[in-house]
């Protein structure tokens, strides 16, 4: 039979897979010999065994459980269960991938009415029934799934009655009342006396474990992060260590590096006289480590050397957890520690010259995602604008939105298009949803290692925590900072750098990239197989794209250059032109304004290629509404003005009503308005080569690349061609030299990409347009549906993502795949890139990297995301 | 060295690949000991080579030609060039598959000045320089590309001077003088001498004959049949026998059987002294059979005793070419008789009757579209109208649209949209596109086997030729009957089966299917593998589609049970509701209306399944356009209505405007309704599981099957089966028993398709929505596509079809594919059928049989095409 149960000494901190991170993690710094309290783990194969089982204890786990419950009490001196030194276990889960906040814990079991009075003789009575108390609302709520408000609230009242107004002035008597009250309760609500025998307890307890990987809020944070269901917890079973038997009591959680910033120093938390539970909760404000060092510099020094050792030997910045007992220090637990994107760029960056990592794990080190948030906007702090006030700064970034204090309703919002800052006193595993809606989250209490702290960094969203200057009333759904009174619904401006609050709506400047990420990112360029190329559609962008590291321009849409009331106007001259003459000359006009666009693009990627999509929206898109032209109509007549400007008006509005079309996205558009107007395809070709032309002649190398939109059938590209080669050819001639280019076409429609066998033998490249891909693949106009039913559709679960923002592999993605074996088996020469949205989503390029195509294109500002994310993939697999 | 020329005794009939259809017969026909002038054949793999080498002849090949010519001298005693006693030739295209009309020819060749001079001494000078004329004319037109026109009108000029009014009657002085005139015109238009080396003549003939292959029009034709390009043609070279030698010569066609009703009787037309030519052009009426039988008892009985041999030989009716040269009859072709469809039934049945042939092969002599024909409308002989005249019968079918004269202007009309009866004097090959574009075609001259009456049969227009009574004015673009004038653009019907014309507008009836075509539809069933199902919306469809054979239901659109002013009040009313119970009033008033249409459904089609769709298009398509009730506003409050009113439309206003989308065929629709409001599904499927119950009380074995549109992922299939079982089970409570049903959705979108097997599991039946699969597949919304650039794209072969009449197989059709192919092997037992409009279509139905689908479901009058391309394709493959 399998081994179920692995004691600390048997396992090490690759065994992760099998005993969680916290189980391998707590074997791996006994074997470092630090002091960590005795213990074992139940493997997270075992969980799976019990889920398969239908919730059962597989053959023989309970009999190895009981074994090893054993061998602590022969390690420990004491006894699970013996009233006179009773051994106490807290239960915990632990997962392969560290889940903070999410999975169940349950402290101080063993406890029972035997125990606590034996206990209060080896302890004292207060601390003893203060333990009681929690562990019965803990087991309560945790392991039989009753409603903790209840029993919290028995607390609170007797608390109240007992005049205290901190936990450690409740008295005793007041606490063996509570205790007895929670068991009242406990029968009310469980419909079973509370259990008095130890293993009864333990038994509930490792269930619970096991069946809280299943909790809706588990399973959220694991779909956020996408951690697969399959893995399951491991099940720790550790002897207690008390962190509240006095003021030489406590715990604590510290970070070796600093999270948020990345700089070398220590940086934790502490509550004396506490339970770890009191600490991350974030009820009491914890005191820092200096006060440790202050008042116990011997165990402060304990603390720093052995977490200087983590360090070095697991070679990351280590998120520890402590506790202090009556002078001695154990270490209850340590991970790789959640850090802000600043944070993970400094330490990596630090931890190379530190000679600990190589560049490779250091650009590993950087979730690709994270990258990001150092892009985020910051507030300027040359607004002029005064604060309203300042909190912790748990998550960089800024964020404006209005003001909400229900999660639910910040989701509700968010679905109705507004942007929204959660407000409230701390947050639970239960408002995660509420903040990933949220814009920004801002609480009233709490440390940097708080729920809302922790959650926040993880989601990427700004964060301001511990703002106690804030009077939150939850019933008026309200706050207050002295007399000023923020409700809900007003706009709020947050920078979770700087940690200050602004009332209304703040100007944000752009972000700056650190010298130490450019060396990060050069790093990255050095691994990864991919090219990153921009999407700009003129010169400032080119630029932007430019310093960002782009490699070229993979999509830079015409259509954005004919915006603008002048040039709007020329192509609604073209449109109406009833004959090619007409057109024509309509489009002679707009052939320099779009020469001198085309030519900031070229010469901002001087040297580099640049994708210039020919002309691609639907002609109405330049057209007014026909609704509006029919009430200017009958507005005009109203007015009773010149019948003759009516009748201009009536013109445009039959045209309209011509050229309108039922579902344009899928109407006339995109190569087959060069098909039918090949004049207008042939002058922006002539535009391009011109340009390009006028930049060669001063000492400019330009590198234009003509891209056909929305092709379905490799014809379309065999009939278009000669009209480019024909501008090229008169552009040629009037210059005296020609001007290199190559030909492709956009891959937005299934049958191009089932087609691609034959598409590619007709270009040189192929760049696929995921969105309009999407919206074909998935018969899905986005515009619809993002107001609509896709919301619904991701909250139900219809689908895994918003298809938009991750590429849909299993549909979309296949068409990928199958477009790039027929497009390199046809003409192995062709590139392959891709330029929608995706392009700049790491989990798409991830994809793109496998399906194998050459390069992806995105927003400037998504460059290094694009980068370190291809190098991500290039070095995993 | 491949033999490259065969002598017709080398040949027999199933060598048509390599000989052609024509050179193949002429092969069989001597072989089977009927009078054959000798010659022989150049292979239609030489035509391939002639290609290869870029219009060369191949090496080797001109060799054989001379030894086979002579060969021929050898049999004939005659000689190629010598005038004492010349042999001449005829040279004919002639490709394995018949292509009539399409592919030039060249008789007489071998004639020139000394020839001509010798030759008349044998017979007369008068025939030998008719014959010299037209060898010229031909030369000039066929083989040197010169226009004929010219040539004509030299003949013509000279018959006006001779005062002749019949060719017969232009004197020997005349002819001479044209064959001067036109050696001289020849020699202006071709920039040579007209060859007089008969060598010479037939090396430019052959190549003349492999050229033709690639004329523009033999292309077109190709392309309407679907006949590759990579054949190529053979060229029959074959001694000249004279049909106009006298009185005693004749030449004629003929059909074994009659190609407009399939009566077996011989049915043929000749003219006497004539060339073959003469009979084909339509340019003089030919006299009957009967005529032949009078004059020339003899040979007619040896003519019909030859074809009764031919037809039992070849076993089907034969279109036979002769020509009697001075009371010796010869026959010069024999094919396979193009046929109206009621001819194909009648003589396949026939056959099967006189054990010619089996029922297998009856099935195949009947090309599924040609049954379509059967099922035409007909003018109804009710209608009290007298026809204006009357023509030949020369294809069936009636037909109604306005009168155009120029077959270009067809094509242009028909692209915008109108309906049009061509009126030409008569047609020739130029004129195909404009007759595929017109309704129907009517001529004043020509026919039964005149080139309009050929190719209508075989397009499947309606046609009515040698309409003699009508008098048209190319010039003025009118034609009259007596003193009745019908100019262009004026309504004419025809009826191409009692070949009467009729102006205006009259009332058609519906086909109706004959015994014969039943007993061959049975003969189909028995051999195909697909099952034909039919779309149908209400009772009266679902009648006629069993009437037809449908084995059950494949698509019954609920929305269309919307409709009607009282209906579309009820959702509006559902639509408008802002609240699920408002809306569940309003889905409550529809229950009842719906179940009588199901009711209806499930009753006509007793024991079969019905596959009922719910609710497919969006939701505002029941909702007025936001500028019709823009306008509407405005002229209430012009007109000064009651404010309260006004109110209300602005109402629905606002309405319309918040579900209006840009791309409602990609947006909120079919399922995507249904999971936002499932209690519209859930109530349509009460109404279903109600009408059945109802049913099966009164004794009907109702099987409805509820099919879920515009599915994309199969977790859609999961959310929505709940509410179906819902309804189902609050039915069976209802009536105490259980109406077996089936689950299913259709495939729509590409990413159904590739994600089949997830969906596949999830249901029991697919139903391709090839419609839309084409839409989505090429981003081609149908509504905007076919007034704009479709038409475009399949003009200029950017697409080879419209891909909505036939399956887009490199495309679409790979998606049914990879759909079917996932869908079995994830879940055998899956029933996968299609319900688009290509389920009427041969090609398609051929490839969906091919690519392993269960059933196809068309419109109730294509179920007889579909069940024979079903029985086709099975039998051939």
């Amino acid at each position: 039979m399998t081994k179920k149960v692995y004691e600390f000494s048997e396992g090490n901190k690759d065994m992760r897979d099998l005993l969680g991170g916290k189980g391998a993690n707590l074997s791996e710094m006994l074997n470092m010999g630090l002091r960590v309290p005795p213990g074992f783990t139940i493997t997270t194969k075992t969980c799976i065994e019990f889920f398969e089982l239908g919730g059962k204890f597989p053959e023989g786990l309970w009999e190895e459980v009981i074994e090893h419950v054993s061998k602590v009490e022969e390690k420990t001196g004491k006894k699970f269960g013996d009233s006179n030194n009773p051994l106490l276990f807290s239960v915990r889960s632990g997962a392969p991938v560290s889940m903070p906040g999410m999975m169940d814990t349950v402290l101080n079991l063993g406890m029972n009415d035997e125990v606590a009075k034996g206990f209060s003789k080896l302890t004292n009575e207060r601390f003893v029934y203060d333990a009681y108390r929690r562990f019965i609302t803990m087991f309560a709520d945790v392991v039989m799934g009753a409603e903790r408000k209840k029993f919290d609230e028995i607390y609170e009242t007797e608390k109240k009655k007992d005049n205290a107004k901190t936990d450690p002035e409740v008295s005793t008597t007041a606490l063996k009342k509570i205790v007895d009250s929670q068991k009242g309760l406990y029968k009310k609500e469980v419909g079973t006396d509370f259990p008095m025998d130890p293993y009864q307890q333990l038994k509930l307890a490792i269930a619970a474990v096991f069946n809280s990987w299943n909790t809706p809020r588990a399973i959220t944070y694991r779909k956020i992060e996408g951690i697969p269901n399959e893995v399951g917890t491991a099940c720790n079973i550790q002897t207690m260590v008390f962190g509240n038997l006095g003021q030489d009591s406590g715990s604590g959680v510290l970070f070796t590096r600093n999270p948020s910033n990345g700089e070398k120093t220590v940086i934790g938390e502490l509550l004396f006289n506490a339970q770890g539970e009191d600490v991350v909760a974030g009820l009491r404000t914890p005191v820092s480590l200096t006060d440790l060092k202050n008042d116990y510099p011997k165990i402060y020094n304990e603390l720093i050397e052995n977490v200087e050792k983590l360090e070095s030997h697991y070679k990351d910045l280590q998120d520890v957890e402590f506790t202090i007992e009556k002078g001695t220090l154990y270490l209850l637990q340590t991970r790789s520690g959640k850090r802000t994107a600043r944070a993970a760029v400094k330490c990596a960056y630090d931890m190379v010259q530190e000679k600990l990592i190589t560049e490779k794990e250091a650009v590993l080190r950087i979730e690709p995602r994270q990258i990001e948030f150092l892009l985020h906007k910051s507030i300027d702090p040359n607004s002029g604008k005064s604060p309203l006030t300042k909190g912790l700064p748990a998550s960089p970034g800024a964020a404006i939105g209005q003001v909400v204090f229900v999660p639910k309703e910040a989701e509700e919002w968010k679905a109705s298009g507004k942007k929204v800052i959660l407000v409230r006193p701390e947050t639970t595993p239960e408002d995660i949803a509420g903040m990933v809606a949220a814009e920004g989250v801002l609480t009233s209490r709490g440390g940097m290692t708080s729920h809302a702290a922790i959650v926040a960094r993880g989601i990427g969203k700004p964060a301001i925590v511990g703002c106690e200057a804030l009077h939150i009333d939850l019933e008026k759904e309200m706050f207050s900072v002295g007399d000023i009174v923020i409700n809900k619904g007003d706009i709020l401006a947050i920078d979770g750098l700087t940690a200050e609050v602004f009332v209304g709506e703040v100007p944000l400047i752009e972000p700056k990239i650190s010298d130490e990420v450019e060396i990060i990112l050069s790093w990255a360029d050095k691994y990864r197989r991919l090219g990153v190329w921009a999407n700009a559609n003129d010169e400032a962008d080119a630029t932007k794209a430019n310093l960002n590291g782009a490699q070229g321009i993979g999509l830079a849409r015409t259509e954005r250059m004919f915006l603008g009331v002048e040039r709007v106007a020329l192509v609604r001259e073209m449109i109406m032109a009833d004959t090619r003459e007409d057109r024509q000359k309509a489009l002679d006009k707009l052939l320099p304004l779009q020469k001198e666009d085309f030519k900031g693009l070229l010469r901002a990627m001087n040297q580099k290629p640049v994708q210039i999509r020919l002309l691609d929206p639907p002609l109405h898109e330049f057209m007014p509404r026909e609704v509006d032209l029919v009430t200017e109509i009958f507005d005009m007549e109203k007015a009773n003005e010149k019948q003759e400007e009516i009748e201009k008006k009536k013109t445009i509005l039959n045209k309209v009503r011509r050229i309108q079309e039922a579902n344009p996205m899928i109407g006339l558009r995109a190569c087959r308005v060069g098909i039918l107007y090949p004049e207008i395809y042939e002058t922006q070709a002539k535009a391009i080569f011109e340009a390009a032309s006028e930049l060669k002649i001063n000492g400019y190398d330009p590198k234009p690349e003509i891209m056909i939109p929305g092709t379905i059938t490799y014809k379309e590209l065999a009939y278009l061609k000669p009209y480019i080669i024909k501008a090229h050819k008169e552009i040629t001639q009037k210059y005296g030299f020609e001007i290199p280019y190559k030909y492709g076409t956009m891959i937005e429609m299934p049958r191009a990409a089932l087609t691609a066998d034959e598409m590619a033998k007709e270009c040189e490249f192929f760049s696929f347009g995921t969105n309009d891909l999407t919206q074909t693949g998935l018969g899905l106009s986005r515009d619809d549906a993002q107001g609509t039913f896709l919301p619904p559709y991701v909250e139900k679960k219809l689908l895994d993502d918003d298809p938009f923002q991750t590429l849909d592999k299993k549909g979309v993605g296949q068409l990928v795949k199958i477009c790039v074996k027929l497009a390199k088996s046809a003409n192995p020469n062709i590139k392959i890139g891709i330029c929608g949205e995706h392009g700049g989503d790491p989990e798409s390029i991830y994809f793109f990297h496998e399906a194998g195509l050459d390069y992806v294109s995105c927003s400037p500002f998504r460059i290094p995301v694009a980068r370190l994310a291809a190098a991500r993939i290039a070095l995993i697999s």
